[in-house]
């Protein structure tokens, strides 16, 4: 029967990312793959106490079905949030509640994308967002990162030479590199698409866990009308709950609304309203800064470990908040025979070719250092610059 | 930026129910119109106590991300169930956990639907289904429903003059129509299927919920290669964890898991194990008799009250269990004006013609009994005759 299968899901096979996963989560590894915040974090307590207040003064109402919208309490925190921490006056009627991010991008993918639609993305880029809109089957034109942000000559290429509709982008501690968009590279990116016919979808689930450095403005602040804002309480609270949220104009928003009941009709009213709860009576700015201060630390063991058992060859970010930061080998190393190695040797990353449109290997990896302890961190760093020297010693 | 706006989205306006529903929950309302469990039969002290008791036992790793095919024991337990109760050998790998049947069945039209193929619809149909497909733009054929099942002329039409990919059923207590599929109906639209290229949607959230009439087997038994069965726990213990799932065939199953990973990542760990844990410490049977119970005795109600005070030329349907029945009237005798003058009179319910294909207005309502109390129930009917009294004067 293989034969009824859609022509958008026919060719698609798993993610190369789950089985990596897979062997990444066996007893004994120490696992630099995955994307997980660290679940010492999860405010265990304070959720048992939101759930409980919320069956006792909410009772059966909680268990019913509720609007797509999403819960106006939760949505006018979220507006309050933007408007206290960043200045961004968001009305409430501008966001939606979604199941993540990650259902964000497919229900953008699927009111906005026809096939041959072409999309701009970052490169390296995050693998959810290209798995969302391949569905959907654009035409992508990958736009390199670097220090500062995207490369603005690419864009400006791609913008002129190309119609696309949108351009993808996680301006702070991007998943997979760790890149922060600099001031500068991100009003220079906001002038280029400046009135062109590309929506910038500033996808932003980290952009609260900065640990240095200092905050630029949100492209929503920049390019107010052309950006469609993405954000999630997965790595801030918890991922379990499965909740995030758009920002869109009306005339989107009406078409996200239509998409997300067709969906699912709504996202859990109940985990909804706990959320909700939760922050509305615990100081969430206290336990955001309790996360940043762990994940600064760890982020330096591993810069540190990094600097003291890689080989000098090998290139890295520094990153400023989030979860991951990236290392290039040598150009003519392959990260997926490095993978076949360390995992030897009971240490795990993500080759980076996965992040890349069409690569089947890369001289790229990348290390999430938000959920090893700091020992771990510095011994899995140990025996990778291990691996690493073996490769590299032919390659002299 | 309308001009962004995707074929599949850009001419779909909002459901014609999602405004009718909000005339309807205004207080002072007697709504026969949602499809809304009833919730005084909500499980509120059990969902407590399970929540409490997976937050101590699983603690902090409950509230992580966690596999995109669902939680591994409510997975069990749904095998088990339909071993226990129905006979059905599933395995565990067969079964996907999505956010409500409403999910399954856009995941369904993401990997089986390109533009143009066929989709077989019961006529009227389910509204949520027809939405879920129309965004993957089939070609959606129409086959009659009848008192014991469709007209088996036309799915045998339907089969040979054209090539569907899917036929879409609720074989019991389906919504709108609350008509069930006899036992001979069944094997004959499975003979009838059997060996074409064409699966069939078994979709089943109200068959736990008989009060009359004696259970006729499955698709999935009668038909076991070509039937795809999807299952929810809105309507069985709560709508707002958003918990459905949908049994496959391995070929399939791939393709599904990759798309509902696209779409968002995994349902809601925490509100997995939370359900998991109330149908392990409760006595779900039990539970399920006494709702049982009520929507029998508040279809029986309806029934007496119709009986009693509608018109004699209006025909209804008779369900042996589920949440809804369907009046029609003389086919000049428009719905939709029936519904304005009604609200006037404070009474709602769903006009029939969202449930066809194309059509604006139609002769027939969609009626839910399980959501009024029985004097309520009652006294609405009693007024929604006087109001088809009056419209049916003039057509006398």
């Amino acid at each position: 029967m293989r034969q009824l299968l859609s022509q958008r899901i026919a060719g698609v096979s798993a993610s190369f990312i789950r089985e990596i996963l897979k062997v990444a989560g066996k007893p004994g590894i120490i696992s630099f793959a995955g994307g997980l915040p660290n679940q010492a974090f999860f405010p265990l307590e304070a959720i048992r106490a939101a759930t409980d207040a919320v069956l006792t003064s909410e009772g059966r109402t909680t268990l019913q079905y509720s609007t797509t919208e999403g819960d106006a309490a939760l949505r006018e925190w979220i507006a309050e949030r933007y408007r206290r921490r960043f200045g961004l006056d968001i009305p409430v009627e501008a966001i939606l509640i979604t199941n993540g991010s990650q259902q964000a991008l497919d229900l953008l993918g699927k009111v906005l994308l026809d096939p041959g639609d072409e999309v701009v993305l970052e490169e390296p880029g995050y693998l959810g967002a290209i798995q969302a809109f391949s569905l959907y089957q654009p035409q992508f034109l990958s736009v390199a990162l670097q220090e500062n942000g995207i490369v603005l000559e690419q864009l400006q290429k791609a913008l002129t030479k190309h119609r696309p509709k949108l351009f993808y982008a996680v301006p702070n501690f991007q998943n997979p590199s760790g890149i922060s968009y600099s001031r500068s590279r991100r009003q220079e990116t906001a002038e280029l698409m400046q009135g062109k016919s590309t929506l910038l979808i500033e996808d932003d689930p980290y952009g609260e866990l900065r640990f240095s450095g200092k905050a630029a403005p949100s492209f929503k602040q920049l390019l107010p009308e052309q950006t469609l804002l993405l954000g999630s309480f997965s790595k801030t609270v918890l991922p379990s709950f499965r909740l995030g949220w758009i920002v869109a104009p009306p005339w989107l928003m009406e078409k996200l609304v239509i998409a997300k009941q067709s969906a699912d009709l709504h996202s859990s009213g109940f985990t909804q309203r706990v959320i909700h709860r939760y922050l509305q009576d615990n100081d969430f700015d206290r336990h955001l800064q309790r996360l940043i201060d762990h994940y600064g630390s760890q982020c330096r063991s591993m810069l540190s470990a990094i600097s003291r058992y890689f080989p000098r060859e090998i290139r890295y970010t520094r990153p400023e908040g989030g979860m991951f930061l990236w290392a290039s080998l040598p150009q003519n190393v392959s990260a997926t025979r490095l993978f076949e190695k360390a995992i030897k040797e009971r240490v795990a990353f993500v080759p980076g070719h996965p992040f890349y449109i069409g690569k089947e290997d890369s001289h790229c990896l990348r290390l999430n250092f938000t959920n090893a302890e700091e020992t771990a961190i510095s011994e899995g760093i140990e025996v990778l610059g291990g691996v690493m020297e073996e490769e590299l010693k032919d390659t002299r």
